[in-house]
């Protein structure tokens, strides 16, 4: 049986690609959950320890299969989509899996300034810090205006083509891929124009997601490294 | 025809990747050099509008195939194995497939410190900038000694089944993907322990990364910004 190793839901960016993407498209998994606790990232944490063990990186989510530790989530979609062929996680046009994969692996390495002044926080309405990182950080506004950009000229390619509204019509990596955007862009609520919005709502109605966020809210820990704008909840 | 994008070989690490891939591979391919130029990452420059024609990130390297664009290296790299199955870009065994994809992907989105303070640059000599490197930054050395312990627990489990020495036996994608690495590390002259030693010296042999290096010390360009340490060469 798949485990797939994931941190705190309402902070976890990374850990939520993988889940959700699993999740939405109906692959069963274990969650073993291995909170951040309040010294994640030092050597040597109850965190490190546990996902040191399995990956040497110390970093979630860790999928391991039957023994096989897959880390990283590119590399974790790559292998379910290679394992479960019939959940077609990437598009099934080779043009169109070749595009879904390039805009993963832009978000993969890039968007550096947008996850790190918009750190995701599932709980949290953080309309005025996202009002006053707008009016600011102008690399902000240069990466969510190549995401509007992104997304727009996806759905419109493929709003023929399938009813579901997903960047590839039909739900695939890469909307799981971005979700943690979503969460951002919602929670920050940065202006996108009106087809980017509609989308944001597609994303968080999906069963998958909408999973997620319930465990998110559920959630009662309060990490200030993840809270560069509350002192509390 | 492929053609592959890529721009000054002295510098351009992600260029490198699929270059060095596709050439090690034999895969056939059409060179587009779109040098940095001063001012290569300045809005409007001419890097800038020959790469974003292509690619909205602006970012090289970028394949087209026959009118179809894929850019970021991972990306290009899962279209390559698709599309040329019978290079084995790829380990053709599944749990040695997901190792590399998740090594790959780790170096995709990681190992910052290295990147920044050993900015590749293959014509020159920078031990000297390397000793002090390595004795002042302690995320370098954390970095590298991940690295080496990747390198040497891939290189022991290999040993036995192919001749050729590279991280799975076989010259595969993850050999690509670390070849700017083994730059970094023989130009700054950072201490690897011997086993390691003879990886570098095996990668740095292969037919396809030879060409690439060949081609970096005939290039004449001296560009500021991706030479902190000299004012000339």
């Amino acid at each position: 049986m798949r485990k797939l190793y994931v941190a705190n839901k309402n902070y976890s960016s990374w850990s939520m690609r993988p889940w959700v993407l699993m999740k939405q498209a109906g692959i069963e998994f274990e969650e073993v959950m291995v909170p951040f606790g309040e010294d994640a990232f030092s050597p040597g944490s109850q965190f490190k320890r546990t996902i040191g063990a399995l990956n040497p990186n110390g970093l979630v989510p860790v999928l391991v299969d039957d023994g096989l530790v897959v880390w990283d989530t590119l590399a974790i979609a790559e292998y379910l989509a290679e394992t479960c062929p019939d959940a077609q996680l990437w598009p099934v046009d080779r043009a169109q899996r070749a595009r879904a994969r390039s805009i993963c692996a832009e978000m993969h390495a890039g968007f550096g300034s947008l996850r790190s002044a918009c750190i995701m926080n599932i709980e949290a309405d953080l309309a005025t810090q996202g009002a006053l990182i707008w009016r600011d950080n102008a690399a902000v506004r240069v990466e969510v205006a190549r995401i509007v950009s992104m997304w727009s000229e996806l759905l419109a390619d493929h709003a023929a083509s399938h009813a579901d509204g997903m960047l590839f019509g039909r739900f695939s990596v890469a909307d799981a891929y971005y979700a943690p955007v979503v969460m951002r862009l919602t929670r920050y609520a940065l202006p996108v124009p009106a087809e980017v919005a509609a989308y944001l709502k597609r994303v968080e109605a999906l069963p998958g997601v909408k999973a997620w966020v319930d465990d998110a809210l559920a959630e009662r820990d309060f990490l200030d490294f993840e809270e560069p704008y509350r002192l509390g909840r």
